[in-house]
């Protein structure tokens, strides 16, 4: 969640604990999504009180560099007020890089240069990311699914291969029950559900 | 207005509040008018005394990048004083680009990075550029109408559609009955005047 | 007078007020005569006890952005101390772009970032310029004019039509008689000397 | 290794002297592996108690310039705080570079930049390289040699010659009998000991 | 002299003052020699209780704008600590730019800059490099002559047409006598020996 929606958007007395996005300074319509930059100050994150920071790299892409780069400066500033930080591999358009080999040097890199939690997507041998990471995986949700047992699917291999838990989009937000599939999820992430278990809450969850 | 002009024109004891333009560095005969960067430091907007400092963003242009990561920085130190910053959706001379999707997504861009109100241009379907917006949007003026009839018809329907003011130049200041037209727009925007309300009032004060 | 200047040929005890050029960084046989940067710093000017500092920009060249960007950095600085900037409107080699329409574009643009005051060439309709800017000109001296009466007439005609003084370099070091040319110039400009009676001065005192 | 490594893997309370590598900012599938910036601040290096700071330089790349620049930058802080920077002289894939020349080139320029040890791969007449240098030097592995007596012959050589350490990789950790391999260097290094001796106590110790 | 060479070579009890070199980066299998950077910082060079700081100046080169953009930061960060800058004007391979317009020019402007001292090249008619320069002028060596009785030459022409005073390398250090030259040079620059004197006590030297 970016500032501008927090400040304007988020009832601070009642909000959970954030993670505030800090990268950006792109657009849909301008020259490179991987061109990013911090955008929003160590400083203005504390004045927001959030629990944690976000912010993409983009490894492969023409602004690996600079993303990489910006990683460590915003771990050098956060390290000194104690916030952590969460790299999120951002692939671009390029789906077919979302590989455990890929996806798993992203989050070594993000990790080696300090990142407390790498957000990444699913991919098939996902252990293989989580086995080279040396900090804890966060799972991403990507495309929308067909179904909602596709989504219970990736994300219990996923909890089993290793994540430490999940971080959906359109997949909840854009279904037709978000709230039924949050719970069905949410016992999958934290009360070790299987898919079937997971799918008989969600129907039930959908009905009430 | 620039500091230059508040400076050396503006009576300091006798003047509204004033939003401060602090971006530029370029000129109409130079390579890109949309190169801009921050040219007056927030310490001196503070010198100034001004109610708010505005900038220019250029979604879409060679210099996009560079237009809103400045956002950022300012919006960063800003932030450290509480001064509000206003973005200016700029479009240069592309005008085909003033639709409600275009300016919608520029809103939408500079309200996140944490601009506290974002001026931009009316456009047919208006609602959905404040609709999408998560802080108070004005209207800019654009290119000079044909009539005063145009500018209080778009008016109007941005008022109704949620704008929260407005920021007109040349439809006012080159108009023959300049004071006229203020007043009939002022009816518009702090009384709910309709169209045909708001062309009375201007043909009354233009005899005056 | 640049610093390098200042410091090694200038009587501290019994100098006039010096306004120091901190612009700089090119050379004659360099690629651009309009690649300049901030080369002396404030502190440094602070310390060298200067009146004024001063600077070139270059409106229309490759440079325009770095150097109009620059004068606005410089004017934050010198706010912070309250040294008036004096911005320099630069035309390198292309003389044929001294009208007012140009020229007047560049005061206007340097004044508006902040400068106190702006030395430009005379050009025809000189008034124009003169009207456009909201802070003081001062008239820059050009090429070497063939005999002293041209120098005392657009001297005279500037100061007519709104200049408030004169910097010149050439048409009075390089004549061969400087101290009257001074003598004469000083007339028009501090006792409202007509062309005809600068003439008779600078007769006078080139026999004394 | 990295901060990443240093805070989540490595025991703080039984750790060895640790060089905390502080450039990086590239990957296997980026465009080019010599574009590395200081990615740790020095602040950080001090917060994680480590007993050097490491950076690789690439001179003759593309990005020699930049590597020693930053190197200069990182030694400029450092030596505020006492902190000795390990400069690695980095070849890339062009192994052909590794002669004494281009080694002993790389060692000088990076300990007249302010470099306290360098690191650098063995090669033929190693004592130009060492004695070239007005630091000392420390061996790296490189490519993995066939046999253990191969890492014998050249950590030998290079000790004769002068360097005053080992900082090995594959060579170790990839081989079979890591342990064995450690204890017959050690004794190379510190003991004096020949080949055919580190060969004894490579023997005894893998079947010990 | 570098700060490696200096802290790791120079006896801090019993050294001459010292003129720290504070520019490099660059290598000569590098792209180009001319692209130096700053790589020492004052405060570091303070640390080692320098005389002055002395760096490369490039005019004319690709690189024209960076180092005498360099060369007035240096100088503003000197100044504030007290410490001289002497420039150096580099010429690079092409030696036929060794005339007394090109290095007056060079001399000029690193001095205008705030060069304390200018470090140039001998060359024909050297007194208009001299007299064209407000600072100091030291003469540097260049390629390593045929016969001592030539340098010896150059140097009592540059003395004598204002020099003030000489900074040689190869032409003593490779020297088979460098002693005998010293004393000989010595004699020119401070008891203003003739050549045929200089000559002289380099005679007596070398059998002594």
């Amino acid at each position: 969640m970016t500032r501008g929606v927090l400040r304007s958007c988020v009832d601070p007395k009642n909000s959970p604990p954030i993670i505030l996005r800090v990268s950006g300074g792109t657009s849909i319509i301008g020259k490179d999504l991987s061109h990013e930059a911090i955008t929003t100050s160590v400083e203005d994150a504390l004045r927001l009180n959030v629990a944690a920071v976000g912010m993409s790299v983009f490894v492969g892409s023409d602004y690996e560099h600079d993303s990489l780069v910006n990683l460590g400066k915003l771990v050098d500033e956060c390290e000194s007020y104690g916030i952590p930080v969460m790299a999120v591999t951002a692939v671009g358009k390029e789906l077919e890089k979302r590989d455990a080999r890929y996806l798993g040097l992203c989050c070594r890199i993000a990790a080696e240069l300090g990142a407390k939690v790498v957000k990444t997507y699913w991919c098939e041998n996902f252990d293989r990311v989580v086995n080279g990471c040396p900090v804890p995986v966060v799972m991403a949700g990507g495309p929308k699914c067909e179904t909602g047992r596709e989504v219970f699917e990736f994300v219990y291999d996923g909890m089993q291969k290793g994540a430490i838990g999940l971080n959906l989009g359109r997949n909840v937000w854009q279904h037709d029950h978000p709230v039924a599939m949050i719970k069905a999820l949410r016992a999958i992430v934290h009360e070790n559900a299987t898919v079937e278990e997971a799918e008989g809450i969600f129907q039930t969850e959908k009905k009430a």
